[in-house]
């Protein structure tokens, strides 16, 4: 089946985002679509065609509304951002019978009602997973994945650049001023931080989120929003001496009289989940009167984050122009023409690191036997932690715990084995696996 | 538009709060689909009419094959589980044109890729969010969320029963058996707890995750699965003075050689988020290339929990069937005609608890002044701290920090410019709200 044709308005951080990701995954991207997903036209002001490498292949106009007049573009995605032109551009697309993808939280808090109707005169999909949480499917789970609840509230970390501030205020004991202009010197934080640290930026994300929670329409203008500029590093310290953490959460709360809507700093218990999303990461927690609470953790921002999001979208358009409904989103997420045979790995042939408890005599050389078998077999110790015996247990026989460096399971098994075979151990080895589940 | 009529097959806990979720949230379901959402016809052995108001209103058979041959029912929930007569009833469903929504990890597990074959034949859905972690809609985000990204690998905290007694272990220092016996006294764990504890539950989910991110059939049968009985509490505080919790995780990794899935308890660092999912909660972290982590946490298991993964995909099969392609999902989650026009809370309306640091000059009588105001405010005060002044500023200012329980913000915006007006105290209030988001 042909490409599904995409013209593209933007090529900064998000558009190029978008770009590589759908240049380098794209044989996997056309596994799950059904179909290939290709940028035939862009559109920007400028852009640095060394960070996108194949954009030589792609017609580049500094017209926008050329790429949303042009007969050959099915869906149109808008990485602009701000109000004007990209309201225009928008309304033109759907005008045109042209699906859309947007990142712009501004945009659909402000002028979402207006866009949606058109769209539903024009019948095309406007699809916006990008304007929350970046990368973390949260619209998705709101809209869909929680649609059986009544949702009673939500809470959302979904700002990087505040939270950013806000963390390192805590970590390092230093002064709001101080870390903004940090964020600034590290890209976090626009030149005009504003829109973030004011709050309006997840003002705007609240806005959204509210509106599918609660079925009600978009409304920008009811949101009470606080920024982080008054919070000292001695607020930060004085909450923390009282079991707290200062986030600047967006909220919004069903309650009998009305809904509440705002975005503030805000004082939450450590020991939730919530409290402990640091640096630029987002997280929205939602509570559902069935489902209870749930939680959504991811990067809020970021070229190849938000762009995660976007294509997103467009493999959900994709699949719903290209599949009979009844097939609209395959069973196991890829085409079933396109499931993969590839070998699951025997556990011999898996690689990890050790946790070892041993049952050691305690008399000296022990250890030296052991490491000596660890050696042998090219397993190197990060740790070694020799304990008194338990109470009740004979006085001579010590557990010694090992945390070995990763390596490959079947030589951790015939160590083992060995170790086993000595006069010295007392007991069959307990092997644990660890795993730094490493995501920085 | 007539509602879409629904077989339930099974009354017990899952298929209990399915129909209770249903009754309970009908308009507001109805709102989202586009049309109502109706258990028509129900079989079960036997059921608890109590605990189901409404159920008289439905004809229930003990029969379930009458249910999924009857010509008016369109969709079949099967929510037995259990290998057979699950499998023959959901493929005689599929066989005379059902869609069919699942909870069943273990018929999934086992018998998906022929499902899912008969299922394509058939040109009908069969929907099975609720097979892994719950009310978490971790199928959706890893299906559609995720399909921007090669999937790297992901790590899941999917058993309830397992990370109940590993928390119990650490958090008390009690032994394996001793709290497995009070997890089955609470009914977390089942009279046989071999498919909890040995890892086979976790196993079948691991199966469906792991396809979904790879794009690879189902094959149960090669996880490797490694239960949580040889741990002792000894291991549980050795891995703590290391720095590592140690949780039963489902892990499956892309190596050049393979792929990696496997059962087992794991030392997991301490600062990662997900070692800090506690009790019967679960969590899933999935590494993609574009997105980098993102992660899902909730309820893996209950009644409503579990029935909100079920109406979510009754109300994604009801999209489909009901609104032309275009419009599948509404864009603010519900229909555009049935947004309401519920209120937005003024600020003074709106109640929540406050940290108050003020500037006041030390000495007596300050305090009962600031307290005698919020008392006749109806304000009560949860903690007070009267610190040192900071360094560099004047001696006898010193900060005192008030947290208060929850009030009308009207109300505490009065005491505040009472308190501002005190001729002891030397500075604005700095004032920020404490949410206790609270999910227990």
């Amino acid at each position: 089946m042909n490409p599904v044709n995409v013209g593209l308005l933007g090529l900064g951080t998000v558009g190029g985002g978008t770009f590589n990701v759908l240049q380098r995954n794209a044989v996997e991207i056309a596994r799950r679509a059904g179909r290939g997903i290709r940028i035939s036209r862009a559109a920007a002001r400028d852009y640095d065609a060394e960070r996108l490498p194949g954009i030589e292949a792609v017609p580049v106009t500094t017209d926008a509304f050329a790429v949303v007049e042009d007969p050959d573009i099915q869906i149109v995605v808008e990485l602009i951002g701000g109000y004007e032109p990209a309201r225009e551009l928008v309304l033109r697309a759907i005008a045109n019978g042209k699906h859309v993808v947007t990142a712009n939280k501004a945009l659909i808090a402000s002028h979402g009602n207006e866009i949606f109707a058109a769209a539903g005169e024009a019948g095309v999909m406007v699809a916006f997973e990008a304007a929350v949480g970046g990368g973390i499917p949260v619209i998705k789970a709101v809209r869909e994945g929680l649609a059986a609840n009544e949702i009673q509230w939500l809470a959302g970390i979904i700002n990087g650049t505040g939270n950013f501030i806000l963390t390192e205020m805590r970590d390092k004991g230093r002064d709001f001023a101080e870390v903004l202009a940090e964020a600034q010197r590290l890209g976090y934080a626009e030149a005009d931080p504003t829109f973030d640290v004011e709050g309006i930026d997840a003002a705007h994300k609240l806005t959204i989120l509210a509106s599918l929670a609660f079925g009600i329409p978009l409304q920008f203008d009811k949101v009470y929003t606080e920024g982080i500029g008054h919070v000292t590093r001695a607020d930060v310290a004085y909450a923390e001496e009282l079991g707290y953490r200062i986030k600047h959460l967006g909220f919004a709360r069903r309650t009998a009289a009305g809904i509440e809507l705002r975005v503030h700093p805000t004082l939450i218990p450590e020991r939730r989940l919530i409290a402990n999303v640091n640096g630029v990461m987002n997280a929205i927690l939602v509570m559902g009167d069935a489902v209870g609470p749930t939680l959504y953790y991811g990067a809020g921002a970021g070229a190849e984050p938000t762009a995660s999001a976007v294509v997103a979208d467009l493999v959900d358009v994709t699949r719903v122009l290209t599949a009979d409904p009844g097939n609209r989103v395959p069973h196991l997420a890829f085409q079933p023409d396109a499931l993969e045979e590839i070998p699951i790995l025997a556990m011999d042939a898996i690689e990890t690191a050790y946790y070892l408890r041993l049952c050691a005599v305690d008399r000296p050389g022990v250890l030296a036997e052991v490491t000596r078998i660890l050696g042998d077999q090219g397993i190197s110790i990060e740790a070694i932690l020799q304990k008194e015996p338990f109470p009740g247990a004979a006085p001579e026989r010590v557990p010694v715990i090992l945390l070995t460096h990763p390596v490959q399971e079947g030589r951790m098994n015939r160590a083992i084995q060995r170790i086993e075979a000595l006069d010295s151990i007392c007991d069959r080895v307990v092997r644990l696996r660890v795993e730094y589940l490493d995501v920085d």
